[in-house]
């Protein structure tokens, strides 16, 4: 029993008391921002961060380092000393001391980036180490044992004060490619000692421009994106090696990239390497292969994967510190994604991780010790815990808290973790954690967010477990119901949907995610419920590919199966379902409203797929293949085609800068409406892309209450 | 009391009897389209045309010609007996024989236009006098006496195989210019006997491009308007004048045509000069100007006209038949339009008409009689009749039914009419009527529409008058009740409102337009409400130009007057008031609800003007002035200065291309609600331009209708 429900249980017995009356509800205001204190943490330990071994704890005006051991805070630095060796220096003065970063463990040094400059900080000496101007900042990449930096400027790559690419519109250089997927987030990548970076060029000049239009201009103006929808013809991608001595580039020899993806650079520890993970268009053909990185010559291809639906590299190889011939390589080839062990001759050594979960991410490794370190969904899909992997042993030990989800920082011997976790109790701890003493569970108490909802009435929030429409699979459901249920009152349902494939809704977080919106419309009486279908992340591959080439159509029967046991619950009112998702989840809402519209009385669909035709090559094309090669897969998921389905309230709403889910996707559904008869609502948001954030996030989370309110 | 009361008087008697349960309502598409017969006939005289001082009749099978002294029908020709000839020389056949024109009154000739070429048929001979293939069709301009044709192929002027322009993108040359303002609604203009062609061409290269998108496409594509908005760069307009003989172009020599509006082409008898009506961009003077049609030289600026608000001339000069040294010039230099003799020297010779009404029509002149025949308000502002007016006396004789609202086409010597006509009483009657005979106003009937909603329940409509907000100017409204309405009951209001220049809502055709969605409404129960607020048209011009330089003020504090009077009539729901409009009236609609947010619960705005500088140069200054010399106007006018007074209901429609209002007004005004936190609805035509014709009107009505059905 969730803490949760203990306090439901008590307010239970206090019903009618005054002390219930007196209980205040969170405003929407309160709920979207976390208020009345600041409940959502920052997303990474900016506060505290690793000096090889040593913690270092910065703070606005100072520095301490802390003793894992006992946890012991020590003095370092303050800001005003800091100050003013940047002031002898003409530098700009710092008004905080949070964003410094550590990145030499053998030395006493720490960077300060100001805007202008990359000011690298000697605190044994109080002087300054280097200082490298910027002539800009987008992209950057520094490289701490060098000191160049790699930047871009418009749509070409610098490094230091040198042009390295000289590419016009069209072209995109130093910045990540095909559109984020495939794990890419970046688009320079410096060898491990910095001799060279190996850099992605992206030549976009042959893919159509969707033309987004801004309406805040004198008079409206196009802002074009490249956009390769599905089918249509897609970028070419080449990757450069930049010799910042010689200042020469190399191309590696790929062949013709017409129709391929190039996917997780890596380099050898040696930096005579460049590995890259390369794809087929139809994704279905993995290959790594190793290139010269002086020559740029193809050297050899060392692994290959094939799959009857589709492959989908997400990690680039990563070598063992203590052996600088075996690498790890990370593939779902036994339906999981696990670790394998490769010797640099493409030999493969053993499988390191085995079983029915995913390890989410390899962390780093303790190199005494001879130990990877894990995170993975071993206790359960709803968690994420911390795992000592022996090599090539494969023994587990797990590390800190067996429970909710953590993200974990590891020291530079692998010895201690920074260790941030939420369960369903707890709402955000910090602790320092040992990675070698595996028996003691509990870590170090650096920094603990207490409930902000504290004196709140807050709706109860559980998980559970339904069949999937196959009748077999396990499906999580969460249930938010109102706080102070009447018996025999029958409560309407908001379904909140996502629904797609790298994502999962219902996790073992704080009151499961019980948070938000979900959390205020529960207290306005709405029961609130989710459930991941197949076809979304962390079950395994064949969980995710069910859905290959007829997006909308399982998933659709899985959400089916959520309302019926909705209507085995005595408090549910079965002809009141709403729905609502954003994106993926507003394809779905779509989806539901269409294909079971005896079942769903009100939807709102944000930023929504339409027609898969309409979105772009990379995402679309691993689930659906393409329309010339999958002409019914594409009609059986357009909701176009089912427009004329249409009987309850369905908004539809869209960012008009929307460069995710292309406006189009909502636009043709208007019209498809428009010739079925049918009658949806629509809003459009000006200016904003594929969600709608900032302050007007109010205003819409306003408008889609507002719709549930009226219709529901 | 109008034929409706009568009716409805029935109606009322018969309350609850088994006849009432039998009377029908028509739906909505039986209003839309005028079933279940076809009510509204075609907007011209098609099957009845002039031949000369014959009347013509053609059918689809068979012409006839009429006698106009008794309506006696001789049948002239069929179509089996033309279709033999085309045959012969090898030309299409034809399926109907309606289109075809009695062009020379001399001749026993009419024109066929077949696609691929134009016809001459000779019905004495049955044989083609003259065959003109076609490359083109757009614009084309058919010369009768030399049988030149004038056509335009994309963005030029061709005359019979000769390319007269040769200008690129950016230009257009035979073709309407300035946006269809100052009564242009073509580019091509013969002179008289055909010996030359005046032609507008107009450079636009350096006017700013809207972006429509065109979402139909495989990827969404962009088209682009030249759109010049107020107070930003305008076009370029030359008057070109070519001479088929010699295939060369002279241009009339204006001067620099920044930012000046050339006018009303026309030409002198004798061919040898053309006249303009010059305006300065202010559109606060006119000039008369003419110029020699072969060198193109400015010969002499024969009358100006200036105005502190603004100067619209919209009627070309005409000279009188029988003499060629006069003419006709059309002015509201009084505050009425009406008709001014000068000679071409320039001498003003007189005042032809005079009074508190305006000339709505010059339609011609009976030449032996010395008369022009013209239409005009002078029974009412609600009617339009015929009268003959003597030159140069200015006696006035009617002509005709003095009821309605009339529509004439003159026979070549003037001695009669085409009298299309309709009142409120009359659904649609065509008369042929002698200008002679002024005694006798009965015509002879050649035609007439019977009521195609006999036998089913209509509401009832009157026509009234109420002050406007300054207290002394008269207003008309019509007022629609539903039928058999219940005494005690009170009923909710639909205000179908307009408000702006050039157009009235309010006149004395059938039913006073208690038609279509208007009486659909009332029939559902609705009181709905129209009243011509000063701005509109045919009042004169002081009742139009009080809204200068702050378009919207004055309109909307005379249409809370309208809801002042509704108020006091025992039947009205004072707290259900609606509004609806398009266009303007989607501006006043908008404008009503936020100016009067007390006043008006639900408001459904279609392709609104939302803010002025978004509307086009010529329209928007002549009644704005530019925001730079009227910024306070400007402001003041914005819907999105007042979005945060937002309370009702507001739907707000528009076509997403949409090139009259562009759809910036409208996404600008969702994007001044979300900052002002407030919450308008919205839907998006796709593929629609200004107005939501075709099939999907259907569509768009259901959504209207059932937005009031659910928030009045």
């Amino acid at each position: 029993m969730t803490m949760k429900r203990v306090f439901a249980l008590v307010c239970a017995l206090c019903l009618l008391s005054a002390y219930v009356q007196a209980q205040k509800m969170p405003t929407m205001e309160e709920w979207l921002s976390g208020a009345p204190r600041t409940y959502t943490p920052p997303t990474n330990n900016y506060a505290y961060q690793w000096w090889g071994d040593n913690l270092i704890q910065a703070g606005r005006d100072t520095i301490f380092t802390v003793n894992p051991a006992n946890g012991k805070a020590k003095r370092l630095l303050t800001r005003e000393e800091v100050n003013r060796v940047m002031e002898r220096n003409r530098l700009p003065q710092l008004s905080t001391l949070t964003n410094v970063q550590f990145l030499w463990p053998e030395e006493r040094w720490f960077l300060i980036n100001v805007r202008t400059a990359l000011v690298v900080f000697d605190f044994a000496t109080h002087t300054l180490t280097r200082v490298t101007e910027l002539k800009a900042s987008a992209n950057m990449d520094y490289e701490k044992t060098t000191g160049h930096v790699a930047y871009t400027i418009d749509n070409n790559l610098y490094v230091d004060a040198h042009q390295v690419t000289n590419e016009p519109e069209g072209f995109l250089c130093g910045q990540s490619v095909h559109r984020n997927e495939f794990g890419i987030n970046k688009g320079t990548f410096w060898s491990p000692k910095g001799a060279r970076l190996a850099f992605y060029k992206m030549d976009e000049s042959m893919v159509s421009q969707y033309p987004l239009v801004n309406t805040a201009t004198r008079i409206s103006e196009v802002d074009n994106v490249r956009y390769p929808m599905a089918g249509m013809t897609s970028h070419k991608v080449y990757v450069g090696v930049y010799d910042p001595t010689t200042k020469e580039t190399v191309y590696l020899q790929t062949g013709d990239p017409t129709d391929r993806y190039f996917t997780n650079i890596s380099w050898s520890p040696d930096e005579k390497s460049v590995y890259l993970i390369e794809l087929n268009r139809d994704q279905n053909h993995s290959k790594l292969c190793r290139y010269d990185a002086q020559t740029g010559e193809m050297k050899e291809m060392l692994y290959e994967e094939k799959h009857s639906k589709y492959v989908e590299p997400q990690n680039p190889i990563v070598f063992l510190p203590w052996d600088e011939t075996k690498f790890i390589y990370q593939s779902q080839r036994d339906g999981w994604n696990h670790l394998y062990l490769f010797d640099t001759a493409g030999n493969e050594l053993g499988q390191l991780t085995t079983g029915d979960w995913i390890v989410k991410s390899l962390v780093g490794f303790h190199t005494k010790k001879k130990q990877a370190i894990i995170t993975s969904t071993e206790v359960s899909p709803l968690q994420t815990n911390t795992y000592t992997v022996a090599i090539p042993s494969g023994k587990r030990t797990p590390v800190g808290n067996a429970e909710g989800v953590h993200s974990v920082s590891l020291s530079a011997s692998g010895k201690y973790v920074i260790d941030l976790f939420t369960t369903p109790t707890q709402p955000r701890r910090t602790e320092l954690v040992s990675t070698e003493n595996a028996k003691s569970k509990a870590g170090l108490l650096l920094r603990e967010t207490t409930d902000p909802f504290a004196g709140y009435t807050v709706p109860d929030a559980k998980v559970g477990t339904i069949k999937a429409a196959d009748g077999q699979t396990d499906l999580y459901y969460r249930l938010i119901t109102p706080p102070n249920m009447e018996p025999n009152k029958k409560y309407p349902v908001i379904v909140y949907v996502y629904g797609g494939p790298h994502n999962q809704l219902i996790t073992n977080t704080y009151a499961h995610g019980a948070r938000g919106w979900y959390a205020y419309m529960a207290n306005q009486g709405y029961v609130v419920f989710t459930l991941d279908n197949r076809g979304s992340s962390n079950r395994g591959l064949e969980f995710e590919n069910v859905t290959f080439r007829h997006l909308g159509v399982k998933e659709a029967e899985d959400q089916a199966k959520g309302i019926e046991f909705l209507k085995t619950l005595p408090y549910i009112d079965g002809n009141r379902i709403g729905v609502h998702g954003w994106s993926y989840g507003g394809y779905m809402t779509t989806n539901l409203m269409l294909r079971y519209p005896e079942l769903y009385k009100v939807g709102v669909g944000g930023g929504p797929v339409i027609d898969w035709q309409y979105y772009e090559v990379m995402y679309g094309e691993r689930y659906m293949d393409t329309p010339q090669t999958n002409p019914a897969g594409y009609e059986s998921s357009s909701m176009n085609r089912m427009a004329g389905n249409l009987k309850g309230r369905l908004l539809i709403i869209h960012g008009d800068h929307d460069e995710t889910c292309v406006p189009q996707h909502s636009i043709t559904f208007l019209k498809a409406c428009v010739d079925a008869g049918t009658f949806p609502d629509f809003f459009l948001y000006p200016g904003h892309k594929h969600g709608v954030g900032g302050r007007d996030r109010l205003h819409l989370y306003k408008m889609i209450s507002r719709y549930f309110e009226e219709h529901l």
